[in-house]
C-alpha cells in the first residue's frame, strides 16, 4: 500500500493522518503548530519535520496530501518541489482552481490530482479531527485535460481508504458548486448571527433551532472561513449575486403582496431534493479504467454520480435515477 | 390546578396538551384535523368537537390555549367570544401583535396574555409532538400596558408547567426579535436551499454540514413558514433588510478589496455572543408580584433575563451578568 505523508495536521490533515493509519498506509505528518504535533505524537503518530517528512515521501514514492490553508499551499509547493518533486500529489483544500494553478507553476504535470473532503465540524485543529471523520462523506477528485490515470486514482484511493465516496469534477465545477453548498452557507451563517444580535439580548434569548442552525458554522475560526471563502472570490460572487437576487425578490414580495410563496415554495422544493438525493435509488457502474475514462468519470460526477470502489483496472460507481 | 383548554392539536398545540397532563393539570383538546384528533384519543387523550370544549372551559374557568396557525385565529376567537368570553385565555402563536389586536377586537381585555414558545421541528402535527418539547426553552409571555398580572400568571404559569423558562415581553417587543432569531433564518434557509440547488446534482453531492444545517428548516411546510412569516410582515421587512445591507457590503467587499473579514468577523463575534448566554452566569432575583411587577419583569426580559419559577406573590428571575 502507498505510504501518506500529510502536510498540516489540523482536522482535516490530522484526520487524514488516523484514516490512512487506520486503513494501514504507513503515514506521517508534518505540521508547523507545536499543538498540532503534540497532539499527534501523544496519539502514537509520526511527526516529522517538514524536509524529512518530505525526503521520506520521496524515497518511499510517498502519497504527499497538502492539507494547510490555501494561504500556506504556494510556500509547501516550494518545499515539494525542493524535496520530493516526483512523488505523487494531491491536497485536500477548499478550492481547487487556486490550488491547481500553484501546482502547475511549480511542479511536474502528471502527478497531481486535486482533492476536497465535504467534511468538517466548527472546531478545528488536531484534537478536532477523528478517523471516522470522512465515513459517507463526498470527497471531490478532480480531473483536467491533462490529469493522468494514475495521478487520479493515487488521490482517490486514498479517499476511499478514509471511508468516503469520491466525486469526480473539474476543478472550476467544484469551485462552482461548493461556492453554493459551502461557501455561500458560510456567508449566509455570518451575516445571520449578526443580524440577530442586532436584535439584542432578548433577540438572543429567544434564539432556538432554526437561528442555532442557521449560524452554526458562523462559530468557525475567522482565519479559516477567511481562506476558504476568499479563495474562490469568483465563484462565491456569482452565489452572492444569485442570493441577493432572491433574497431581494422575497423583500419586494413582501413588500407589495405581503407574499412569500415562491421563496417559500423553492425552498421546500430544493430542500426535498436534497433529502431525495439520500434515499432515492442508484443503480452501479462499472467503469474501466482505459483511455477515456476520466472524461467519463468527470461526466458521471457532473450528475451526482460517485465512485465508492476501486481496483487497478475498474472503477465502480453509483448513479443517481 | 386550572384546567387547559388547548384548540389545535398539531405540533405545539399538542405538545402543550401533552406537557399539561403530564403536570397533572386537567386538560382537554379540540382540533378541526381528524388525523391530529385520531392521534390524540390514540393516546389516551380527551378530543372534543370544540362547542362542548369551550363550553368546558367556561364552566370549570380554565384557560384556553390557542395554538392554531394565525390564519385561524380570528375564527377561533370568535367562537371562544360566544362560547367561553370570560376564560383565561393565552395562545402560542409565533407573532404577537396580530393576535393582540385579535382578541382586543373580539374579548374583554383583562383575561389575555399572548405566548410563544421557542421550540418546534422541521415536521408537523400531533404525531410530531411530544410532553418534552418545551423542557428548557423559552417561552415568550407577553405584557401590554394593559395586561393584568392574574392573565400574565396563567399564561407563564403553563410555560413553566410545561418545563420552559418564560421571557416577559411586549407583542411589539417579541415580533422585531422573533423576525431576526426565527422568521428570517426561515427565509434565508430557503434562499440558501434555492441558491444550492440552482447548482445542479454536482452542488447537492457535495452537499455536507453547512449547506444541511443552514437549509434545514427550508424542510419545513410550506404553508406554516408563511403564515408565520408573512404574519409578521413589518418586523420581517426590517430585518430582511438588515440582511441584504449585510450581504450586499459582503459582496461590494469581495468584489473590491477580495476581502470579508469584517462579515466573518461580525458572524464570528454574534454566535460567539450566543454561546456564551448559555454557560454565563446568571443572578438570581425575586420579583414581587405587586403592581409594578409586569414593568420591572418586561425590561428583565428585555435584557435576556427569564423566569424560572412563580408563587402566588412573587417571580424567581434568572438574570445574565
Amino acid at each position: 500500500m502507498r505510504a501518506v505523508c500529510v502536510i498540516g495536521l489540523g482536522l482535516i490533515g490530522g484526520s487524514v493522518l488516523r484514516a490512512a493509519t487506520t486503513a494501514g498506509r504507513p503515514a506521517w505528518g508534518t505540521t508547523t503548530s507545536e499543538a498540532d504535533a503534540a497532539g499527534a505524537r501523544a496519539e502514537g503518530f509520526e511527526v516529522l519535520d517538514v524536509e524529512p517528512a518530505l525526503r521520506r515521501a520521496a524515497e518511499e514514492e510517498a502519497l504527499v496530501v497538502v492539507a494547510t490553508p490555501l494561504t500556506a499551499v504556494r510556500a509547501v509547493l516550494r518545499q515539494v518541489a525542493e524535496h520530493a518533486p516526483g512523488a505523487w500529489l494531491t491536497d485536500v483544500v477548499s478550492v481547487k482552481e487556486p490550488v491547481d494553478a500553484e501546482v502547475r507553476s511549480l511542479l511536474p504535470a502528471g502527478r497531481y490530482a486535486g482533492g476536497h473532503p465535504m467534511a468538517g465540524v466548527s472546531s478545528s485543529g488536531w484534537s478536532a479531527g477523528s478517523g471516522e471523520l470522512f465515513t459517507g462523506a463526498a470527497w471531490a477528485v478532480t480531473i483536467e485535460e491533462d490529469t493522468t490515470l494514475e495521478a487520479w486514482r493515487e488521490a482517490a484511493r486514498l479517499a476511499l481508504d478514509c471511508g468516503a465516496q469520491v466525486v469526480p469534477t473539474s476543478a472550476a465545477s467544484h469551485d462552482f458548486a461548493v461556492a453554493r453548498i459551502s461557501h455561500l452557507p458560510h456567508v449566509f451563517a455570518a451575516v445571520l448571527a449578526a443580524v440577530g444580535a442586532d436584535g439584542g439580548p432578548l433577540a438572543l434569548s429567544l434564539a432556538a433551532g432554526s437561528f442555532r442552525d442557521g449560524t452554526r458554522v458562523a462559530g468557525s475560526e475567522p482565519e479559516l472561513v477567511r481562506a476558504m471563502t476568499e479563495g474562490n472570490r469568483i465563484a462565491l460572487l456569482d452565489a452572492v449575486d444569485d442570493a441577493l437576487g432572491r433574497l431581494g425578490a422575497a423583500r419586494g414580495s413582501l413588500a407589495s403582496t405581503g407574499g412569500l410563496k415562491s421563496t417559500v415554495d423553492a425552498g421546500y422544493d430544493a430542500r426535498r431534493t436534497l433529502d431525495e438525493l439520500a434515499i432515492n435509488e442508484r443503480v452501479r457502474a462499472t467503469v474501466q479504467l482505459n483511455g477515456t475514462a476520466l472524461e467519463r468519470l468527470r461526466e458521471l460526477g457532473e450528475r451526482g454520480s460517485r465512485v465508492v470502489a476501486l481496483t487497478e483496472t475498474a472503477a465502480e460507481v453509483e448513479i443517481p435515477v
